[in-house]
């Protein structure tokens, strides 16, 4: 049994002792870090096979005498249970069935945290709070529990628009309603298909203007076939939709307009072990070696690595969140603060049939379906390169218990052979002068699988100073089941690419929205929109006609942030106005975009109006602790008024604040049929970089890392 | 003595012996690989000792039977050798001082690579040809040499506007000018500077609407001071302007207009050797291993690699020639054609600084010093990983005799961490189906140093049929002395960033134009715009008000073709229309854009008419031999009468045409503090990407790379 490479800074495993004690205590920390033991791997088979995973009792508390950060863990199983138990004894008919849609901790008050964090946490801690929202009798509650006191704070009966996250277990339930449902069982006996090879899946419902009194809590399913390949996604049974109702928990409408054949089982399966020869293509092993191991250190959720310190959170909803994100001047000696917090707020993906079957697919997938409730373990040696750390997390289930997320985060440091810097200088008389640093950063990495999509979630940290943020798209695409084998047959709008027979890759986007809290050396930030002005010379002071230069103009108010990207060159700086360094420049981060897409749909069409938070791909507010979901807290038929869109209707002020920079990055997704029937990582993404926050190069005198000897490495 | 991972595939390395004959024949493939013996190599001295180098013989002839594409190697020191002596030998009057500018291979007739190409290499060869460009007694000659023959084919005296490349010899011969001219000695001593720690620096003119008769063939000259540094590009003696005449290698217009400081040496240090503590950030050593050595093969300028074939050719001008790039069809067991060449045309860097010093700023780097003449070697462990593969290029000097470029390439295969395709699914009762493939992928590296910046310059090859192209800025900026040391001073446009004391960061831009004649599975292609169009509901047919679908243009003329990205979302693909995927749809590649930066200068603006080819992001033409670089063979004072924009005014038919694709990427550059006084890399770039060119994922059935167990690491 070998050590593949997951080891942990010696002065944090040195505590392993796997005591009940320890693995309680640890536990208490809400997460917890384990290196996982691999027996022979071979890389050659479906995945590695995991023999033993043997929990480390980090014991942390003992190891650096005391946990920091602990002001924005998320919530650990005990405290989940905690709550769970507060929750159950303050309901007022225990006869009324009770589920919690959502259980996350209640923000601490970002003054009181950074407070705590800046005196190095010597101060009172402040208070750990959950915020709960539990359905009960059809009614949506909302409640704040102190978990010190073990009290309820406040407690309310939400009477807005829209509905919490679904829960896995009545998307479950809903999933098996058809099968008791005797005009489905005669849908699918017309279709001649196998009941037992039938597979329901739940898909949120959207709004469509319809009237509030006769609004329910629904869902819709959709049913798919196997008979023969796990790859139900790309099986669609078309023509039937049925709606549940999720208070009644029973099927309320049911129609089966037509039929169209089940694509075809041919090459839809994607499992390793399935496939035929020929095989390909094949590249030899190619894999990373840390003969030091990981440099970096995990402290409850802290994490430091090189110049960095910063809070690796989790949330049902957002999934990851960075939070007191620092990193190291050398030049002033100390830890300067760069992001506040950093999370997705929204993910909007409305797909472009307006079929009766198809029209309503316009998701919220961060606030229907939990971005982070969706996450998947992630498996050693192919999710993550071999010298990867892993982290679990918890979630709440439908019951209130404590779930927990194995693998639900991997950490590692990364090198893909690329330059951090160089120079190679040939001027200078019988000299050649050649300095080069390799670029090793930091990655944390999430893999949220809604339904058939795969997210990869990169937080990338660089010595340089950039955070870097990337979005993978793979698994499975949404495709609809149709009767063309061929385009020639396509006479009319099909609004999708036909990828195989049968099968039609349906347009459609994926608008990711930012939450990007910098407090760039402190939290009174202004935006400032550096414009590219080309001016002209007509007075014949050069030969020129013509050059560009910068024009800075900072936002006054919430409408001057609004930006579309590509219109006008700029750039876009978010800038401390009270801190200069020493030849006069304000300090800032500034924003790189990576995508300039927007929203297609129009204005006035409902899912747009739910999702005006995509209207720009940039916006700036004033920190407020309520806006943090830009689709609304209650995303599930929302109508749009409480999006980020309607909280910067407000036009407030911005200059000189504690301001949130939001970022909506998007695809607009025209499937090919190389995405069939799982799609290659489409990527993308956007950069923080420091801009003149550094006096210089902040990695001038980084030394190429530590002497060691390359690895005596032997295949066996 | 270890062997640090370079290590050739066995059935190449396996004919190693060096023999002297060995060397000779492995010299004639104008190319050749070694393996990098490091001796003791500790990562955390400056750089690796390069102990020796021991050139393996490949006799890849013997190896392989035969080296495949030859048609399109760059020429062999050999070759050089031969056209040198050809040249001579045909000049008239052999009193004329000689120089050549430009040694090239003559592009054999496309339809001759590809008929011999595709016969297998069995036909006759094409003729090997050399374009070449001398200055001979104050004209430019252009040359072309048949080398089976040895004989001039065609030779002419060019009366057209324009030079060719400078050689750096002439450029090293005007840097010494000014220490024997005596004004500019007395520059330096008004100055107070010690005149051995000056260095110049040379600089190409442009052109500014001057007649043709009052032209010379001309350089600036810009001086810098040493004295405690080698960072010298970030200390310019400003105010003085000189200007040599290359023909009478002579300086002919002096001017010292003013004084200002030079920068001060404190912090301007970017050698390892000489940073002092405190030290920082550090990171643990990350490398990367591979047991089974790497999974390339290197036949000649051939690599074939998983499912690539191509050919990695090297010109003077454009540095790296991809050309020939086929991928493997699994289901059709065949090699597919994609590319039949790629290569940077040109970079244009136009400066944003109108005063009398800075004006002329407007570089053609390509054209005027030579992408391909600026390389320089790459060193081992730092600019490449250690499994990297390194490869030697040659150029003619100005004599015409052949200089070596060691580590010129290289070529590795790159892991990430990143995840090529991945599914987890949890929908199927009972069941947890996960399947991840890594993804790992092909680079083929250049770096440019033009002076102060460095380019590194990326091919990378993805097993899903990718090409992305990468682009990283580092290096110095190309600053201006100034006298200011606060932002508070500067009362009027400085046109850049104060960096430091007396250091100005001017603005300026970084174009690159690529050529990408991609023959999508045959020569005979269209260019297709998807747009992305907005439908509106109006007929209440759904109840959706919008979505949006399709509409594919096909290009017809040149005209269609000119493109400026971010205006209108759409996907811009190279479709084959005489050949569709079984399902109908036409085969592509599609080109994914990483930059939409436009030039800014206006239009009528001297730089910007040299220029124009950087008008459009994208531009389309019918191939045309003669149509190789968008700034014109004549970059060097050139006047925009042979760009690409001249070329496509003819607005030619591109329907169904072998048809070439120009992207242009550029980069506006607003330095801040954390590029100087050299700068973290500045990456972008662009991807090719496969887009129903197959019938489905081609990585579907790619298994996780051959069983290898982890490698039994020991740090030393």
């Amino acid at each position: 049994m070998r050590n593949y490479g997951s080891k942990l800074p010696n002065e944090l495993a040195g505590a392993g002792s796997a005591e009940p004690e320890g693995i309680r205590k640890e536990a208490s920390l809400g997460m917890r870090e384990r290196r996982c033991e691999l027996e022979a791997v071979s890389l050659g088979e479906t995945r590695p096979r995991l023999v033993s995973i043997n929990p480390i009792n980090l014991s942390l508390h003992h190891v650096l005498g005391r946990v920091i950060s602990m002001a924005t863990n998320p919530l650990t199983p005990t405290e989940f249970t905690q709550i769970q138990t507060i929750i159950k004894q303050s309901q007022t008919d225990p006869t009324h069935n009770l589920t919690f849609q959502y259980v996350g901790l209640d923000d601490p008050d970002k003054e009181a945290v950074l407070s705590w964090h800046s005196s190095n946490q010597t101060t009172q801690l402040p208070p750990r709070r959950a915020f709960v929202i539990t359905r009960i009798n059809k009614q949506t509650h909302e409640t704040i529990v102190d978990l010190s006191t073990s009290s309820v704070i406040s407690s309310r009966v939400y009477t807005g628009t829209g509905y919490p996250l679904f829960t896995f277990e009545e998307q479950t339930a809903a999933n098996l309603l058809p099968f008791k449902y005797a005009p489905f069982l005669e849908s699918i006996r017309k279709r001649k298909l196998k009941l037992e090879e039938v597979v329901c899946s739940t898909y949120s419902v959207g709004w469509f203007g319809e009237e509030r009194k006769k609004e329910k809590r629904e869902l819709k399913l959709l049913c798919f076939y196997l008979d023969g390949t796990v790859s139900l996604y790309v099986r669609p049974i078309e023509g039937i939709t049925v709606v549940v109702d999720l208070d009644e928990m029973k099927i309320t409408k049911y129609s089966d307009r037509f039929i169209v054949p089940v694509p075809k089982v041919d090459g839809v399966e994607y499992q390793s072990s399935k496939q035929k020869p020929p095989f390909g293509p094949s590249v030899h092993a190619v894999t990373v070696a840390q003969p030091k191991g990981p440099g970096f250190k995990i402290d409850g959720h802290t994490i430091r690595w090189a110049n960095w310190n910063f809070h690796l959170g989790f949330d049902v909803r957002a999934g990851p969140i960075i939070s007191l994100a620092s990193i190291y001047d050398v030049e002033k000696d100390e830890f300067r603060r760069v992001l506040y917090r950093g999370y997705v707020s929204e993910m909007f993906v409305p797909y472009m049939d307006p079929t009766e079957e198809w029209y309503y697919r316009t998701f919220f997938d961060s606030g229907e379906f939990g971005f982070g409730l969706s996450a998947v373990a992630l498996e050693p040696m192919t999710d993550c390169p071999a010298n990867a750390v892993f982290m679990d997390g918890y979630v709440a289930g439908q019951d209130g218990k404590p779930i927990q997320y194995p693998n639900l985060f991997c950490v590692f440091e990364k090198y893909a052979g690329d330059i951090m810097w160089r120079h190679t200088e040939l001027a200078i008389p019988g000299q050649v002068i050649r300095e080069v640093r390799p670029e090793v950063t930091l990655v944390v990495r999430m893999v949220s699988t809604v339904g058939n999509y795969d997210y990869i979630v990169d937080w990338e940290f660089k010595q340089s100073g950039s955070i870097k943020v990337g979005i993978g798209l793979t698994g499975v695409l949404e495709v609809k089941g149709a009767s063309y084998t061929h385009t020639d047959q396509i006479k009319e709008e099909a609004y999708g690419t036909l990828l195989a027979d049968y099968t039609l890759g349906i347009y459609h986007d994926h608008f990711l929205t930012y939450h990007l809290d910098l407090d760039v050396d402190g939290e009174q930030n202004s935006f400032v929109k550096t414009k590219l002005e080309t001016k002209k010379i007509t007075d014949h002071s050069s030969l020129r006609k013509s050059y560009w230069t910068v024009v800075k103009e900072t936002a006054k108010t919430e409408s001057d942030a609004k930006i579309k990207l590509g219109l006008k060159p700029a750039e876009f700086v978010v800038v401390n106005p009270n801190k200069k360094t020493s030849v006069g420049n304000n300090v800032g981060y500034r924003l790189i975009p990576g995508s300039i897409t927007g929203p297609l749909l129009s204005d006035d069409d409902y899912p747009q109006i739910r999702a005006a938070f995509t209207n720009y791909n940039i916006m700036v507010t004033p920190y407020n602790k309520s806006e943090k979901w830009v689709g609304g807290v209650y995303a599930d038929r929302s109508r749009g008024d409480d999006t980020l869109a309607a909280w910067s209707a407000r036009n407030r002020n911005i200059e000189n604040k504690d301001i949130v920079l939001w970022y909506t990055m998007g695809f607009h997704h025209v499937p090919c049929q190389e995405d069939f029937p799982v799609m290659p990582t489409l990527s993308g993404g956007f950069e923080l970089r420091p801009t003149n926050f550094f006096s210089s190069n902040p990695v001038l005198k980084t030394r190429i890392p530590n002497p060691v000897h390359w690895p005596n490495c032997t295949s066996t």
